[in-house]
C-alpha cells in the first residue's frame, strides 16, 4: 500500500506539478523567504536558527502551561523508546531568547536584530491555512525596551508584506501595560464578572481566579454577549503613565512614518512576561479568523527561561497564511525560469557531445541537455514543455565544425556560433536577465 | 534554572557571537547551501520540501528495518499523547520518493532532477561532526536509468564541493550490481563464511542467514579479520553484463569529463532496492569515518513504498561534515557585511531624524541608526564594532540644512551630500559591492 505524509502537512513541489497551488509552491516558499529577509537584512537584522525540537520546559514556560497550544496541540518527541519528551516547537520566540541567553548574544552590539524562517507545528485540526507543520517568518529584538524599537518592528512588518506587494492589510495596534496595570485591570474585571459568574462558561469560571483577561479571548459565544452587554472597558483605559507615555511614542513614530494602523482596544496576551506593545496584522482575504500574525513586546520572558532580564519585542508571520493572503488580491509570486539553453543531439551517438557542451557552460547559466537523442520536431515540443529560451540542435556537421545552431524558443531568433564563443554568448544573453527571487531591491518597487 | 538546547543540536548564530565557530555560524549554513543551489538549479534541479516527520512505515522500509537506524536512531513523535508513532527524518531520500509518488510528478520531463536542503535527525552518539539534529544537501533525479543520469549526479557533487572551495575529496565508485548479481555474491559468501561459522560475530551469524553481504560492513574485529584471512572476492567480481555495461559507461563519462574518482571495490549497500552505481565523497579533513556524503542507485525503492516502478539516484552531503572539512583546508566562508551607512544622532532630540532618514533609504542598501545619541568619539567606536562602511553624524546644523557629513570608515573619505541625494549615493557606492553569497557563478571562480 502506497504511504502517505502525515495529516496536516505539506509537500512543497516544482513548477509544472500536477497538484501545484501557491501553498504548495517550492518556489513560492522561497520567494517569499527571501524577499522577507532582504527587507530584514537591510534593516540590520541578522540570521539565527534553533534546533527544531526543544526542552518541553521551555515551550510550557515560554508559551505558557494554561495555553491551548501546550495544553492540546505539542508534539512530543521520545528516542530510544523513551528518552527525551522533547517538543516539536510550536513557535520561535522561546528558542531565540533561549538560543540569547545560552550563547551569550547579550556581548552583540544593542538591541540585537534577530530573524529567522522555518516549519513550526502544532497538532491542531486541519482546515485551509491550518496546518499542523506550518512555516513563520520570525523577527525578534533583544536588549531594548526603546518605543523606537516598537515602532521599527511594526513598520517591517509592514514593509516585509507590502514588498511581497501585498495591499489590503491592517495593523491593529494595542498594549497591555506593565504588570502593575494588568494588575489592576484584572481586578476590575474579577470584580466586573464575579457578579455575573452564573453566566459565564466553565472555562472562563476557570479563568475569573486565575487570569481574568483571558475571558475576553473566550471562544463560548454565551462569554462574548456577556462582554458586549457590560460594555467592558478596555485594556487601555488602564494603562500607568509610563506605559502610556511609551505607547504614545510607539503611535508617534507610526504617523511619522506613514505606517498606517488601528487602535484596537481589545486585544489581551494572557502570558505573564508580555509587556506594553502587542499587535495583529490582518487581511480579509484569509477568512475570518483573518490574522496574518502578530507581534508583541515580552520583556519578562527572559527571566521566565530562567536569564538575566532582558527587554526583547518579536513578530511571526504564518507563511501559509501569507501565500493564502496574496492568492486574494491576485499576487503571483514570480515565475521560475527555464533553463537559457537546451542542448539537443539530434543521434544517440552524439549525446555525450550534448551533454558535454550544456556541462561546459553550466557555470555561467542554467543549461540542460537531453539525456536521449530527438528528433527536431520533438525537441522543439520538449523544450517548450521545460520553459526553454535557447535551443541548440546538435547533428554530426555542428560537430564536425565545432559550430552550434541556436534558436530562440520566443523571439524565433536564429544564430550560428562557434562552441568555444557559447559562454560569452550565454553570459551576454544572462545580462539581459531578471533573475528575479534574488535580486536586490530596487526603489521604483518599493512601497 | 536556565533551559538549554537538546544534546546534540545547535543554535546557529549571527556574525560575532562569543561562541561563533564556522559549525554553528548561520550565515556559513546559508553560504554552503546558497552555493549549492546555485550549482544544482544551473544544472536543472528543482526545489522540492518534504515534511519534517514522516509515516514510521515511510522510513521503516525506506532505511530498512535491520539497520542501526531505525533499531536504534529513530526519534518518534506523539501528538494528544499517544498518536502518531511519526518519526523525525532521518534521511531525504525517502520522502522525496514518496513525495514524487503522492504528487504525481511522474508527469513532469523526466529525468526530474529535484534538490532539497534541510534539518535530519538520528539519535546517535553525539561526537564531533556527528549531531542528533545534523543538515544535509540532497539531490534526487527521478525516471531514469541511464549512465549519464549517474555521471552527471557524481560530476555534479563534486563540483558544489569544489565550488565551495575543497580541493582534497576523493569519490570512491562502485556497483553493486542488479539484484541476481547480488543474489550470485550473497551465495558466494554464504558458503564461504558458513564454512567459519564458529569465528563471525553474532552479528554477522543473524546475517548469514539474511544478508551475507552485510557481513562486509561488520563492525566487529574478528569479522573484520576473517574478512581479511579469507580475500573475499569483491561484489565487482559478479557483476552481469548488464550492470557491468552500465557501470563502464558511468566510468567512461566522468573520465570524459575529468571527474577524479578511485574505485572502490569494497562498497556494499545492504538493502534489496539498491542497485548498480553507489560511491561515497571523502575528505581526510573530517576524522578517521572521512565519509563528507554518498550516493547511488535505488531504482527498487519507489515499488517499497507501494508505487510504480521507477528507476532513481540521489545524493547528500552532511552540512556539517563539509564546513568541518573546508574548515581544515582553511577555506572561509564568505565575510558578512556590515551595514552600508549607520546614522547617528548627536542628541536625543534628533534620534527620530536619524531613525528616518535611515528607514526610507534602507530599500536600497543595509542602513542602521543608533537608538540613542552619541558622542563623535563614541559613534565612531561603535560603528567599527559594526563593521560599518559609512557612518553620518547628525546634528542639528545638518538637519537645518538638510546635509549629512559622511565618513567611510575604512578609507577615511569625507563628503557632504543633500539629504536627498542619499538614495543615489547609496546606490553608486553599492555597485562597488560584491554581496558574496547569493551572486551569480562567475566563470573565473569556476574549477
Amino acid at each position: 500500500m502506497a504511504i502517505h505524509r502525515p495529516k496536516g502537512t505539506n509537500d512543497l513541489l516544482p513548477p509544472g506539478s500536477p497538484k501545484l497551488s501557491p501553498l504548495t509552491s517550492a518556489a513560492a516558499h522561497v520567494w517569499l523567504t527571501e524577499t522577507a529577509r532582504r527587507v530584514l537584512e537591510r534593516a540590520g537584522a541578522q540570521r539565527i536558527d534553533t534546533p527544531i525540537f526543544e526542552e518541553a520546559d521551555l515551550v510550557k514556560r515560554g508559551v505558557g502551561d494554561s495555553t491551548d497550544i501546550v495544553r492540546k496541540e505539542m508534539f512530543t518527541v521520545y528516542y530510544f523508546g523513551d528518552h527525551g519528551g522533547f517538543i516539536l516547537r510550536p513557535e520561535g520566540t522561546a528558542g531565540i531568547v533561549r538560543a540569547y541567553l545560552q550563547n551569550g548574544l547579550k556581548q552583540l552590539p544593542a538591541p540585537l536584530k534577530l530573524w529567522t524562517s522555518g516549519p513550526l507545528f502544532r497538532a491542531e485540526n486541519v482546515q485551509k491555512g491550518r496546518y499542523r507543520q506550518f512555516h513563520q517568518v520570525d523577527y525578534e529584538v533583544l536588549g531594548s525596551s526603546d518605543p523606537l524599537v516598537d515602532a521599527e518592528a511594526i513598520a517591517l512588518m509592514v514593509d516585509v508584506v507590502r514588498e511581497l506587494g501585498l495591499k489590503e492589510v491592517r495593523v491593529k495596534l494595542g498594549s497591555i501595560g506593565d504588570p502593575e496595570d494588568r494588575e489592576a485591570y484584572n481586578a476590575y474585571l474579577r470584580k466586573l464578572f464575579t457578579a455575573h459568574h452564573d453566566r459565564l462558561s466553565d472555562d472562563s469560571r476557570d479563568r475569573l481566579t486565575r487570569n481574568p483577561m483571558r475571558i475576553l479571548d473566550s471562544k463560548s459565544e454565551g462569554d462574548q454577549d456577556l462582554i458586549a452587554e457590560l460594555s467592558v472597558k478596555p485594556m487601555l483605559d488602564f494603562l500607568g503613565e509610563e506605559a502610556r507615555a511609551h505607547f504614545e511614542a510607539v503611535q508617534g513614530y507610526l504617523k511619522d512614518w506613514g505606517v498606517p494602523y488601528d487602535l484596537d482596544p481589545s486585544i489581551v496576551r494572557g502570558l505573564d512576561y508580555y509587556r506594553r506593545t502587542a499587535w495583529e496584522l490582518h487581511h480579509e482575504g484569509v477568512g475570518a479568523k483573518s490574522a496574518l500574525g502578530g507581534g508583541g513586546r515580552y520583556d519578562g520572558l527572559a527571566e521566565i527561561l530562567g536569564g538575566q532580564a532582558t527587554p526583547g519585542i518579536g513578530w511571526a508571520f504564518g507563511v501559509e497564511r501569507l501565500l493564502l493572503a496574496l492568492e486574494a488580491e491576485g499576487v503571483e509570486p514570480p515565475q521560475t525560469e527555464g533553463p537559457l539553453l537546451y542542448v539537443v543531439a539530434l543521434d544517440e551517438a552524439n549525446v555525450p557531445h550534448a551533454a558535454k557542451i550544456a556541462m561546459d557552460v553550466r557555470r555561467v547559466a542554467r543549461t540542460e541537455f537531453a539525456y536521449r537523442a530527438l528528433k527536431p520536431g520533438g525537441a522543439f515540443k520538449d523544450a517548450e514543455r521545460r520553459g526553454v529560451c535557447w535551443i541548440a540542435l546538435l547533428g554530426s556537421q555542428e560537430i564536425g565544425n565545432g559550430t552550434l545552431s541556436l534558436k530562440n524558443l520566443s523571439s524565433g531568433e536564429q544564430r550560428v556560433i562557434n562552441v568555444s564563443e557559447l559562454s560569452a554568448f550565454l553570459e551576454d544573453q544572462l545580462s539581459h536577465f531578471t533573475p528575479s527571487p534574488l535580486q536586490p531591491i530596487s526603489p521604483q518597487e518599493s512601497p
